[in-house]
């Protein structure tokens, strides 16, 4: 199933003996539809307060219900900030995240001095350096992202504490623009980014590394020996999980 | 001072004995900077569950801390879903709501089957007729909004109940556009309309009227007569606060 949510009231993807999560949410659905206790799973944990707009789940299921029912019906036992947006059978040997070959994240990040009360739960307020009078330096910014494009070992831009080996993984497209396109006119920078994996906290070293690089803390043409370096002192923070947003999981 | 605020949380602007009002809430942190007890005006009311991206409202105060620094002293005081985002000092002959010369506001809404988690509460979900496969006709929606622009009567277009006796207003634009650039993909229908004035509920029923017309139950052609008729039954229904916004308030 492709489902979306947002994760603002849930303690991240993954069930927890204490704590409102969005797996548990949709294992309860599903078992309020077809009576079964199915494990869900799904193409990547997300942490609190991370959104999904295309995050793949899967689980087995003895159900009779036709696929294109699904959403509709588990819809009724979601909240509002969880949606099944599409269901199809797949076979046996699928799995959300073993199968994905591709997925494309989205970091949503706004300059203004004061928080906007419509984008404040989805996107991350910057404090800019006085003399950039609010703005970051998108040109800048645009040029640092092309270093990450390729094959790396990113072990510099994941959090420390993960017990993953191989740290290398393949960005195949990243774009940061403007969209002024918003409810209140809000101006946000958004960081689109595509790969055939992520590292834990990958994307979100990725945002605060550009941040750094559009306040003019530190310059793009650094990024190439940072990344080479594998030292994660030497990237930016780890941007806030509120502006993280899975776009599409691709099989 | 322009303030924004979400009002998915709020019974309205307007205090009320029990209930949490946006009024409120600006006196409360008024009080809590400058220590005075005042009562904050606005451009107009605004229902439970409408927002404002630029709500205008004055106040007196004797207080000797600057205009520029307000903002920033009233947001310490004030929930993320409220923001002051200006202040000056006025004339004393100036009231936001008699002083106003037009206001814009903008109703949002999609024809998605599912609800998005992140525009539910800021736009209304359209069920569409079958035929039109979830959409709206927007080209018949524009030639019904130009009917609206110009200077009528527009007693069909207010809620009963009202005891205003001049119901003539002035729309100067009225424009219904797609807007795609939002964050999960939502396709969502804006229709942004100014004018010198506006009836209570009037723009929740010409968004209900052109969402009428969008579904082919209505026929453009009819918006003249349906307003020259000054009969709320022939007009479309109230369409729902939540997709409601205050965006200008001009002097």
């Amino acid at each position: 199933m492709i489902i979306a949510y947002k994760g603002t009231r849930y303690c991240g993807w993954q069930i927890q003996p204490n704590g409102d999560t969005i797996q548990a949410r949709v294992m309860e659905a599903i078992k309020g539809i077809t009576g079964e206790e199915v494990t869900v799973y799904a193409s990547g944990r997300t942490d609190a307060g991370v959104h999904a707009a295309g995050q793949v789940v899967s689980f087995f299921t003895h159900s009779s219900i036709p696929d294109e029912r699904f959403p509709f019906a588990l819809n009724t036992k979601l909240p509002a900030d969880i949606r099944v947006l599409k269901a199809e059978t797949v076979s046996w040997d699928f799995h959300p995240r073993y199968s994905a070959h591709q997925k494309t994240y989205c970091y949503r990040l706004y300059t203004d001095p004061m928080i906007s009360p419509f984008y404040d739960q989805v996107a991350w307020q910057v404090s800019t350096p006085f003399e950039q009078n609010h703005r970051l330096d998108m040109e800048a910014m645009k040029k640092a992202a092309e270093a990450f494009k390729g094959q790396h070992d990113f072990k510099g831009f994941m959090s420390t504490g993960s017990t993953i080996k191989d740290t290398v993984r393949e960005i195949y497209d990243m774009e940061v623009r403007s969209n002024a396109q918003t409810m209140d006119g809000t101006i946000l920078t958004e960081i689109s980014v595509t790969g055939n994996g992520f590292l834990y906290n990958m994307v979100r070293i990725m945002a605060g590394t550009l941040v750094e690089v559009g306040s003019h803390r530190l310059d793009a043409s650094m990024l190439p020996s940072i990344i080479a370096s594998g030292d994660r002192d030497r990237a930016g923070i780890t941007a806030p999980a509120k502006g993280l947003m899975l776009m599409e999981v691709r099989y």
